[in-house]
């Protein structure tokens, strides 16, 4: 089911007014990613300017401006690392593409339903190596060396994941390592960005890549719980891709461990077997496992909110309070 | 056909004794890559490890380093450089295997044939992004900058190349700037940086920029001329692969734009059915074909050595010499 021709400005984050506080700088952000994402061979140029409609809800380079704007004035770096980040993003999601055969996102044709495996994989690079040019621009190998270990821990994350797809004993302690390589760590690193180029202390940029850690996992298990129970036509995505990859998620991992024996292998027989959703879906709320997950976000939400309540009051403050508050009650 | 169990000591480049002058410190590269590519989650380091053995010939290295020593004594920069050099190309090939559905690299099994497209996909991620990490430890922002630009190029060219596939109408400037981005680019960084970094002027800076990618593009000829009408036995690749997808490289294209009107369009369906490679390599050599793009290799080669003829005379420049005409005659 592929449905193609919504423009991406209709896809980004439903409350985008969250960012009302860097509108202009994401903004300037748009533009810089349509000029960058350019070639001077006309089919290649194609394909790269379609790879710029597929980009996130810009949740990551958000992150990086609020944060920056929370303790001091933006600048320069801020702007060009708003754009490396979201370039990173992308590029993960166009491999993710590949990785979950996927051929629907955001609304928007995936690469490879497109243009094939080679071509998103290689997309995919291109996006990855001018994010990291980019970042050299500013003239600062900390940003590259930070952006750098990030982003190979993202790809250590993601591999964790894949290979442990189809593991239904996988630990709830494993189901955190891979979340927080895989998606906290990069947001930790954008709000470690933009306090450090605004000049903040030690402490601070410490509070802020804590509140991005915790931030990005409360974002994660949500973002599962949409998975397994969103449906369609709000998300974007196809349906249940965690599941029909039989890939354990928070509420499965509470579900199995709150059964033992027979229940247990019953459980996990309707996991393997994924025909019957709605099943699936009233054990899970039997054991409150569905509940359980929420909880579980809330609490890294409200730990992303602690993390910064010794800042001073800002209107970025604010919108990274109000942030955290929304990732983990978002219906896309 | 696959074959496993060779260790990658065995594949290195044949007449290894050129890298002689560097030998120590291409053994330390070794070191620092096997020390590199871990990880701390088992079944990820596995792959990772594995990646390890799927790695080149070491002429990106290499070229760093004998650059750098022609021009002035060898530092760590140089020696950081040259691992994450080799770790940027070894993570394209993983990503060419996808690109290819080759099976067989260097007689050792590829990541994607044992492990699937999916973690080839993210090994190749993993080693380009703790390859730029690992530069950015150097503390200098312009390593980062010239690397990310020209694997950015690389990119490019590789895109440029797929999606060029099956067009057997391809002109040769496309072929040349294919082979400039995907191959030459890559080889005149190494030049660049190894110089750079033994605080070359200007001018030897470009010199040795130039004599890497004339190497470059005499190198990928040969190659694509080792792929046409070598053997597996002695290349350790599939056979004729470019051929397989279509691909049209130098002999081919030299070949239909000696023929017009019949015998132009004959030549193009006997690339097109791809059955009778006897019948077209027999073409080729009536067309002097062969010749052409041997003696357009050379060309290049001896444009490569007339880059480096002022240099002071060393052991590292007498072995930039005979890598020159080396890379156009090598049978491997």
């Amino acid at each position: 089911m592929t449905r193609v021709g919504t423009t991406s400005e209709t896809n980004r984050m439903a409350g985008s007014d969250l960012f009302a506080v860097v509108r202009d700088e994401l903004s300037t952000v748009e533009t810089r990613l349509q000029s960058e994402l350019q070639s001077d061979h006309g089919r290649v140029d194609e394909v790269v300017r379609h790879g710029y409609r597929l980009g996130g809800k810009r949740l990551r380079p958000a992150l990086l401006l609020l944060a920056g704007k929370a303790v001091g004035p933006l600048n320069d770096a801020h702007e060009t690392l708003a754009v490396v980040v979201e370039m990173i993003h992308t590029a993960t999601l166009v491999h993710d593409d590949i990785l979950d055969e996927a051929d629907l996102r955001r609304h928007v044709d995936t690469i490879n339903a497109r243009w094939g495996n080679e071509t998103s994989v290689l997309l995919g690079d291109f996006l990855f190596s001018h994010a990291f040019y980019l970042a050299a621009t500013i003239g600062s190998a900390d940003a590259c060396q930070l952006i750098g270990k990030s982003t190979n821990r993202v790809c250590e994350g993601e591999m964790q994941q894949t290979l442990a797809e189809g593991d239904l004993e996988i630990g709830v302690e494993d189901y955190f390592s891979i979340i927080d390589a895989k998606t906290a760590e990069l947001c930790s690193c954008c709000c470690h960005l933009g306090a450090l180029y605004a000049d903040a202390d030690k402490a601070t940029i410490e509070a802020l890549a804590s509140y991005g850690r915790n931030l990005g996992i409360a974002f994660q298990i949500a973002d599962d719980l949409l998975d397994l129970c969103g449906n369609e036509s709000t998300t974007g995505k196809s349906l249940g891709r965690d599941l029909a990859k039989r890939k354990m998620t928070l509420p499965l991992i509470h579900a199995r461990d709150s059964r033992v024996d027979g229940p247990r292998q019953a459980f996990l027989a309707l996991v393997d077997d994924k025909t019957d959703q709605q099943e699936l879906i009233a054990a899970l709320a039997e054991s409150g496992s569905i509940d359980f997950a929420r909880d579980t976000a809330e609490q890294y939400a409200s730990q992303a909110l602690s993390d910064i309540k010794n800042l001073e009051p800002s209107a970025a403050k604010t919108s990274l309070e109000t942030l955290a508050t929304f990732v983990v009650s978002r219906q896309r």
